[in-house]
């Protein structure tokens, strides 16, 4: 039972390969509470840091609560786009970048650094990997709402002082993502800002070192790897 | 094409349960170059906050190398160790808590802040999105391994500082992960500190609120998703 069938592999990969960040064609068809808890029931069993299992999930349809979300969105956005010149500052500026209030729920994760503290295994040295379980969570939620056919949408442009504020949040609650999640009408195939040309994907040869930092000698133990990724990447 | 068999959506449920944090059964078969490529593929297709794919892979198979960074473990195990009392010390100090130098394979996972930048969509309200999105690629890293039958551990009990060391990393690179890696004997039912009694599996209906933080009113909105969720966790 352990192993998988080439469907099943497939199905991972398909679902890692065709997830997108979606910002826009959300449909207004609910989620069946059933659909919902499976993929929330996936963020839960994402890998933590000492099974500190240090996440939470804030469940969000309320209107007036995403009109304040909004607000800082906007906020935030206006602010951001100062920080760069025309031509790329008009780019910028028309691009679709969240869809909190056309996706019919919105969803934010949190982290609680005193959960099952203050000795947390393995967080003892690196205190951020707390938060990175919390993002591993966040991913499995990603691939899960995929094959259920769901767009996520993660909106960081955002304020955390602001999200505080609106969702009650106590001071020693970190938020880590606020996401926007429905039904589409479809996937892109590419994400969007490699299909407008904002930015190229990387060749998985370009991110990848051997034994050491930026290191070309000493690759004798890898050199068909390094022949075989140049070839198909 | 974009809906999921049920075979497909099972696929990925399954690599999301039954993916763990594998520290020991290490089997010294080699992996092979295309099942590697693939893993390291998974990982680079994942959500980059403004598409800036800011990861970097360094595989790592020298003995040196791995017994510097066991070394770092061994340091850090014995100072953290001493943040608690007896019999928890004793039981924590029993625990197997890496497999660097037993898997064939280990990998660090770093975080460039400069790829592509310094103005990345979607990092300029909360920059450590940055780090969020390299945390990602982690998570689909780990699936992909798993339907592939490839154990992987996250060893987090290091300095980091060593780690910049031993492999070289310039200032600016962050080590988000240092991982190992290999085919296993069998992967564990439940992961090892829920096992052993360390800690108990949150239930599901523990971690999740509605609308704003811990709150208790105003769930009309959520009654029947409540329900199911008591019923079912």
């Amino acid at each position: 039972m352990d192993n998988f069938s080439q469907q099943e592999k497939d199905g991972l990969y398909k679902a890692i390969h065709s997830r997108r960040d979606v910002r826009t064609h959300y449909e207004q068809i609910p989620i069946s509470d059933d659909v919902l808890i499976r993929i929330l029931d996936a963020a839960h069993h994402a890998p933590s840091v000492g099974f500190s299992q240090p996440w939470n999930f804030i469940l969000i349809k309320d209107l007036e609560t995403r009109n304040k979300v909004k607000a800082s969105f906007n906020e935030e956005h206006e602010r951001s786009s100062k920080l760069i010149d025309d031509p790329k500052r008009s780019t910028y500026l028309s691009l679709k970048l969240e869809g909190i209030i056309e996706a019919p729920i919105n969803l934010c994760i949190t982290y609680d650094p005193t959960r099952f503290g203050p000795f947390v295994i393995g967080r003892t040295s690196i205190s951020e990997t707390g938060v990175y379980s919390v993002c591993c969570a966040i991913q499995n939620l990603w691939l899960a709402a995929k094959a259920e056919g769901i767009g996520v949408g993660w909106v960081s442009i955002l304020s955390n002082d602001d999200l505080r504020e609106i969702l009650m949040l106590p001071d020693h609650i970190e938020p880590i993502a606020y996401l926007t999640m429905g039904y589409v009408t479809h996937f892109e195939k590419k994400p969007d800002l490699e299909r407008i040309g904002w930015l190229p994907r990387l060749s998985l040869n370009d991110v990848i070192y051997f034994e050491k930092w930026n290191n070309e000698n000493d690759n004798n133990r890898w050199k068909n790897f390094q022949s075989l990724l140049r070839i198909k990447f």
